[in-house]
């Protein structure tokens, strides 16, 4: 498998972490977010969204959108399983998946991110505003809803690994990338300090992959 | 069951087709987005995210986040499916209901409107401006995606309505709303003409609910 990467995206992270799971390996083919490179012809034959991540399978199969992703993974190698044996507990998991999927990482996307520098004539101190707002609105959903589900464990869900842990690690190191703190989430700070003493979750980091700038 | 709903918003479009193809009944408890009542104490101690849908079982259960209610709904409900057998039609049908769920529908549901109000100064022309931007993103995508795969059909997936048509459709309606046209995009316009000929989807939408506007 090839997957189609870059050291800042926050949704190729989840699947980094997902393939690191069922123990696949897998190229990387490096796109630079920052120089444009998912706009160039070459990739958009790939994924005509211009988007990140993209896993093409050994015959030549293309996938797309990580939690799509990750659900094909599911199916496709189902240990260890990301998803709970039962219909609530995987429409618990889906829908804390989707807290960052859906209703926090669309918002804070380069094309996201350059529509409002181009719109609103936005400089950098307020797009690093509007990202850290959203995300913070995402911590809050998340720890609103696991604080108080007695379904929550170790993990999310229990006390194995689901993806919605995969979600919420990379939406809070998302923060933390832009100078966020999860301290007043502790139930947050709790089951991602956990994950990421996993070196399945920490090797596909954004700051351990090539090309990201020196950890600070 | 119990759906809480509001005749606009389009991610609870998306399960009342869902809820009418599979042919369950339920009740609906109308939340006026407008007023503001997603943000009262009632409903926070369901949804603690504040927003629709929120779909209870007759036994408190409570579903959040349309794509993972669809799914369970799928699960549950098996007949009609919503996603195809195979992994790869699976991903592909997932993936394509995400460029909404993810990528199209969070960037104009109303706390962003309220958001881009509140910091940027934004008024209703500007607020319309951009959610027609994002929805029009996302109809590139589907006709890009669409018309290019030999294995769209009838619908989206081969000849048998799925989660991407549930999807496909919101997206579109809500582009209508807004004045849009999707006759620029005519693999889309194609599928959700068919999808609205099927009055399973039609009673589903926006201005047929209770407290919609008259049709326009």
């Amino acid at each position: 498998m090839k997957l189609y990467t870059y050291w800042r995206s926050l949704a190729t992270f989840r699947v980094r972490i997902a393939l690191n799971l069922k123990g696949l390996t897998y190229e990387s083919i490096y796109v630079d977010l920052d120089a444009g490179q998912q706009q160039q012809s070459n990739y958009k034959s790939i994924n005509p969204q211009m988007v990140l991540p993209s896993l093409v399978e050994d015959d030549g199969n293309v996938l797309y959108q990580s939690q799509a992703i990750m659900e094909y993974l599911d199916e496709v190698y189902p240990n260890p399983p990301l998803l709970p044996a039962d219909p609530r507990g995987r429409a618990r998991v889906r829908a804390l998946s989707q807290i960052t999927v859906a209703d926090s990482h669309p918002l804070i996307v380069p094309r996201v991110r350059s529509h409002l520098a181009a719109t609103f004539n936005l400089d950098e101190q307020g797009r690093i505003a509007w990202v850290r707002h959203w995300l913070a609105a995402g911590l809050d959903a998340y720890e609103n809803h696991l604080s108080r589900d007695k379904a929550t464990g170790t993990y999310c869900h229990g006390d194995q690994v689901t993806m919605a842990d995969l979600c919420l690690v990379s939406h809070a190191t998302g923060y933390r990338v832009f100078k966020g703190t999860i301290d007043q989430h502790p139930t947050v700070l709790r089951i991602v300090e956990r994950c990421m003493a996993d070196e399945r979750f920490a090797s596909a980091q954004p700051l351990r992959q090539p090309g990201a700038p020196a950890a600070h």
